[in-house]
This record gives structure tokens, C-alpha cells and sequence, in this order.
């Protein structure tokens, strides 16, 4: 007998990029930071106990939030930690949006928010960006018009990189009547002289939550944890009510904390990511293959004709190099390629020149 | 403005035991197991490396779903892992009900349940157990012709800790038209010459699904990691649908998997709980707290009048001992009390007889 709910029966699952068990591979295929997490969460990590896995972790990640509140300087109430940023994602709907009404994205997004809203059973619209992949100037106009709930923003903008500004962010913010969600996963890979942060916005609107994640600028991918900021209109019902009870992990919330403890450290890493962004670039574009200005750690680059980006994604997986190929519309011409470091950026240069020269 | 659904406006949280930050204080009120996990996690922890933290976990555990498999003799295909017991419950409500169902348990029974229920936005129904904690004969009757959609049976029973048979699930599960889930959270602590399984059910009924959690035989509380075993029928939706894409991280898959290694020294620890477990029975019965007979590991122990259940809790409390004390009909005279060391159980039993001649 088939026990599923019908919108779970008529769901496809999340296809994630792959994962390979090789570490031989060169992965530029899901955004994770070329280098490692520093010398900090190592120290952490040598100092853990077995023992203090015995008892049940502090359910709200109090300590972790704190340091959080510090660095971010806003109250721990307005700050709420989570199992990746997929967890956080998953509440928004599970707390703010009934099964009936529909939320939305500026199109192409990260695919993710459109399974979680055929999981959660309600309706998810896309608002097509710009071809410049700048957001609608009547977006907010028109999901008010259509009664959107909540809407996803990821920005800097996966796939393309590019960043919308704050200015237009506010915007949005102000006109638009539901939950407004900023998915800031690539934050950190923002040049710094643009002064770039949305978080002036939380004073101003109620509406707004902003989403952080270890997984890309702390290179903690494989640590699952991530934390929303918002008004506490909108923390407190997913932190005390909607969350799994115990959500993190006494390690993950022990090391999430190390790694924020040495900003200088990440932030060496994201400086030489954006180094090796600007450099691949520019050689990607030297090879023909156009990338927008990207403020995060990967690059949308399109493959122009005759040439054909999946037999490129192909040669590549076959030489031992993975990037991301969508089979998309408007997205099936191009290669989503992470930053890696400067070797491993050379190593797919030379591969790709390969591929181009023999195709 | 408030943007919360309605369902979630009107609920209330999850209320968990305290969870006091001082390792001084004698914690007997949230059933972790009173002994450290072992060498073979200690070892595993030791070796792990910070750079292996860099990239996404395994999206299904899949080396730990091996070894879990090889340790019950099912597939792979027939485990799910997912950060600690909470994250499975959520899931059957989120897979499997439709927010206008009802789901049900036999009460009273973990409150958790509950307030899955409420967050989902669907009914709960409780059937009362028996006077002596066993099920009712009729529950699948009177669940079948309430169409309940889906059944949680916490076994061995909590907060009673009394162990209903195979036998019995068996009927259940037979007669029951939706999905029976039988939480064993506690079934490490029952005693091996019960030969109590119900792995053999998940041959012969596609409704089952049996949790089983790290949190307490292998004293990993705070790793967040549990799993359940059934028919890909269930499991399959949950894995591939409406899990978070990377619920589980590599530090608590590598832990756990550590930690099944070594089932000698986890069964000894699950010895030595029933040793203390029945010695404090014997003790609290002399100081006229009687206890149900336990196969968990905690004891619920009724306080006669004129003695005062909430008293003693709060004069325990204040001797730096914390207990259980549960404000509801039919479980407001009593005390669950986690079995602990040998150690702590004669110090609790010092605190109970002081506060009992004084009172």
C-alpha cells in the first residue's frame, strides 16, 4: 500500500551536485571553499571529549548564538542556528506559508525552494530575472497582485554570481507584503569596498530574514550549520516551536563557534577566492567562455556554438574534474565552474583548452 | 505584522527537560545513559581530520546505513538516518498525513508527539492505556474506525518504561489500516532474555517503521543521530523527498558508525543500567515510591499521599539533583527518574530519604 501524501507521490526529489567518494577528484561542481577551515576549528575539533557527547545539546545553540550576536551586532533573540541552511529554508515554509497559498522566486534560483514548496505541498511561482540577471523592477508589484506569501532571494545570485544591491533589496523589502527571505550563502565572497549588508534592513521592516551558512565562507560544508537573522517576530516561532527540538549538534555548534572566532583566517580565504575568481575570469573569457561579474565563489560561464556545455561537462567529469551542468532552459549553454584553488584552476584550464581544441 | 499560520500561531512548544549548563549537577530527568561512549568513538574522534569538514557529508550515510544493515540483517534500502529520533518523527507526519488527517497514540505517552502534531497542523487523538500500562485490546479497531492515518507507539512505554510484546505489536500492526510506528528509543536497555524484536514484522507488514536512536543506548545525545527500519514503501519518500538534502554531518556519521562498532562495550553499559535499574526499584519500593516494572532506562515512581510528587522534585532539584516531573492527569504523583551510576542512584536515594522524613 502506498501510505505517501498525494504531493509527496507527484514530487521529484532534490538532485544535489554529485559527491564522489574520491578525494582525486577536482570538485567544482557544488560551491564548497577551496581551502580548509583554519587553524581554530582544528584546535576545537583536537579538543572535543568524548564525554560531552553524552548529554543532549543546548537546544537553541545559546553559546554559538552569542558569539554570533557579537559579530554581527544584533541580539541572540534576532538570531536563529540551524542543521545547514536547508533546515532554515524548510521552516520558512513549514512556520509562515499555509499549504494553499504560493511562494516565489526571481528565476533561475537555486532549485532546492521549489522542492521544498511541492514538500511542504503549496504552490511556488517564478518571476523570470532580467536578462542581465538583475531582479524585475515590478517584482514586488506583481506578487502582490498575486498574493505570494513568502519569497526566496538568493544573492549574491546562484547561478549567475552577480549581487543585487541593497538599495534594490529595500525596495523590495518596503512594497512587498509577505516574508521577504534573503538566501545569503555566498555573502562572504562579496568584495569588501562594496560595503554590501542587508542587515541595516532588519531595523527597518519585519519583514525580512536574511539566511548565513557555514558551509561555503568557513569551508564547514560538511558540518551542516547555518543560522537565520531576523526580527524576532519571525525567529521566535521557528526557534521555539517549529525547529526540531535539539537541531545541532554539541561538536557542530562547539566548531561553528571556532570557526567564527578567526575572522582573520576566513577571511584570507575569501580574499584568495576572490584573487583566483578574477583570474579565472578572465582566462575562462580568453578561452571564450563568457562569465558575468560574479560576488560569489563560483562562475556562470556559457559555452557558445558550435560548442556544446554538456559534452564539456562530460570531458571534464571524465578527466577528473567535476562542474555543474543544469539541463535547463536558459541554463543548458552554460557551465556553473566553483573558484578553486589556483592549481586546481589551472589543471581545468588546460583540460578545458583540451576539450575546446578537440572538439 | 504576523506572518505565522494560524496552526502554528495557536501551538505551543516543546517543553524538554532542563538542561542544566553545570556538569555538577546529577541529571536524572532526561533518560541519557549514565556511562561515556566508548574507546571506539574516542579512537574515531581523535582521528578525525578538519579538512574533512570541507566538503558535503554523504547525502544518505551511506556507510553507516551499511554498517547498520549488517548489524540487523536488513538492506540498505530499508534505513534512513536522521539527525536524532526527532527529525524521523517530523518526517512521518510531513511524508505521510494530510493536514486534515488525524494521527494517534496510546496515552499518555512522549509528549513530542503532540506537538508534531500541532506544528504539522494536523489532529492528534490519544487512546488511554490500561490501568497496568499495556495497550487496550481494541486500539486497532477504534483507530480504524476513527481513520487514524498513522500510530506512534513508544515501546518499551514512556514515561512507564513497561515493555509491551511482539505479540501484541504483532495484532496491532495486522489489524491497524495506517502506519504503525514503533519508537524503541529505549529498547537497548531491555533484557536480552526477553528476546524481544520486531525486526520479523517488517517482513510480514508494509505499515511498520521502527525507530531506534543513538542518543541513549550508545550514550550520544549530543550527536543528534537516530534511524529508522522499514519498507522502502516508507522509507524511500523520507530519503529521497522530504529529508533536508544533507540532514545528517560527516563527524555524526563517522561517530555513529564508531560507535555500533563496538557493541560489547555498549551492551556493557546496557548491562550494567539493568543492574542499577533494578537495585533503585528495589530501594525506591522500600522508601514506599513503587515503581511499574521497567525495561527502559528510568523508573516512574509513584508518590503516595500525604507526599507530594512536585515537592520532592523541587527539594531534589535544589540538592543539585534533577528528576521528571510531569504536571498532567494520571502522571502528576509521579517521578521519572533516569537510572544513573551506581554513585548517583545512592546519592538520589540520600536526598529522597531526607526530604521524605522531613516532609
Amino acid at each position: 500500500m502506498n501510505f505517501e501524501r498525494p504531493n509527496i507521490q507527484a514530487m521529484r526529489g532534490y538532485s544535489s551536485g554529485e559527491q564522489p567518494d574520491s578525494a582525486d577528484v577536482i570538485k567544482m561542481n557544488t560551491n564548497e571553499n577551496p581551502y580548509p577551515p583554519g587553524p581554530a576549528v582544528a584546535q576545537a575539533l583536537a579538543g572535543l571529549r568524548v564525554e560531552s557527547l553524552r548529554r543532549y545539546p543546548q537546544p537553541t545553540a545559546l553559546p554559538l548564538r552569542k558569539a554570533l550576536g557579537a559579530l554581527h551586532g544584533v541580539s541572540v533573540d534576532n538570531l536563529l542556528v540551524t542543521n545547514g541552511g536547508d533546515e532554515l529554508l524548510r521552516l520558512l515554509l513549514a512556520t509562515f506559508v499555509e499549504t494553499h497559498e504560493c511562494i516565489a522566486t526571481a528565476a533561475p534560483s537555486y532549485s532546492l525552494y521549489e522542492v521544498l514548496a511541492a514538500a511542504h505541498g503549496c504552490r511556488m511561482r517564478d518571476y523570470p530575472l532580467n536578462a542581465d540577471w538583475s531582479l524585475p523592477a515590478d517584482l514586488a508589484a506583481r506578487m502582490n497582485a498575486d498574493g505570494i506569501k513568502l519569497c526566496f532571494i538568493v544573492n549574491p545570485h546562484a547561478p549567475s554570481g552577480t549581487l543585487t544591491n541593497v538599495a534594490q533589496l529595500e525596495a523590495l523589502a518596503r512594497d512587498f507584503r509577505g516574508v521577504l527571505v534573503i538566501d545569503e550563502a555566498y555573502v562572504d565572497f562579496v568584495e569588501p569596498e562594496l560595503n554590501y549588508s542587508t542587515l541595516p534592513l532588519l531595523n527597518r521592516f519585519d519583514n525580512v530574514l536574511i539566511l548565513r551558512t557555514f558551509s561555503k565562507g568557513y569551508s564547514l560544508a560538511g558540518l551542516r550549520m547555518a543560522y537565520g537573522i531576523g526580527p524576532q517576530t519571525l525567529i521566535d516561532p521557528m526557534q521555539y516551536k517549529t525547529k526540531d527540538s535539539y537541531n545541532t549538534d554539541f561538536i557542530a555548534q562547539t566548531l561553528a563557534q571556532a570557526a567564527i572566532s578567526d575572522q582573520n583566517y576566513a577571511a584570507d580565504t575569501w580574499h584568495k577566492v576572490r584573487e583566483q575568481r578574477s583570474s579565472l575570469r578572465s582566462a575562462l573569457a580568453a578561452l571564450q567562455l563568457v562569465a558575468p561579474p560574479s560576488q560569489s565563489n563560483f562562475l556562470l560561464a556559457t559555452v557558445p556554438a558550435p560548442w556544446n556545455a554538456y559534452a564539456l561537462y562530460a570531458g571534464l567529469k571524465a578527466a577528473g574534474i567535476l562542474v555543474r551542468y543544469f539541463k535547463l532552459p536558459g541554463l543548458d549553454d552554460k557551465l556553473r565552474i566553483t573558484v578553486g584553488t589556483a592549481e586546481e584552476n589551472q589543471r581545468l584550464l588546460r583540460e578545458l583548452s583540451r576539450l575546446l581544441q578537440g572538439a
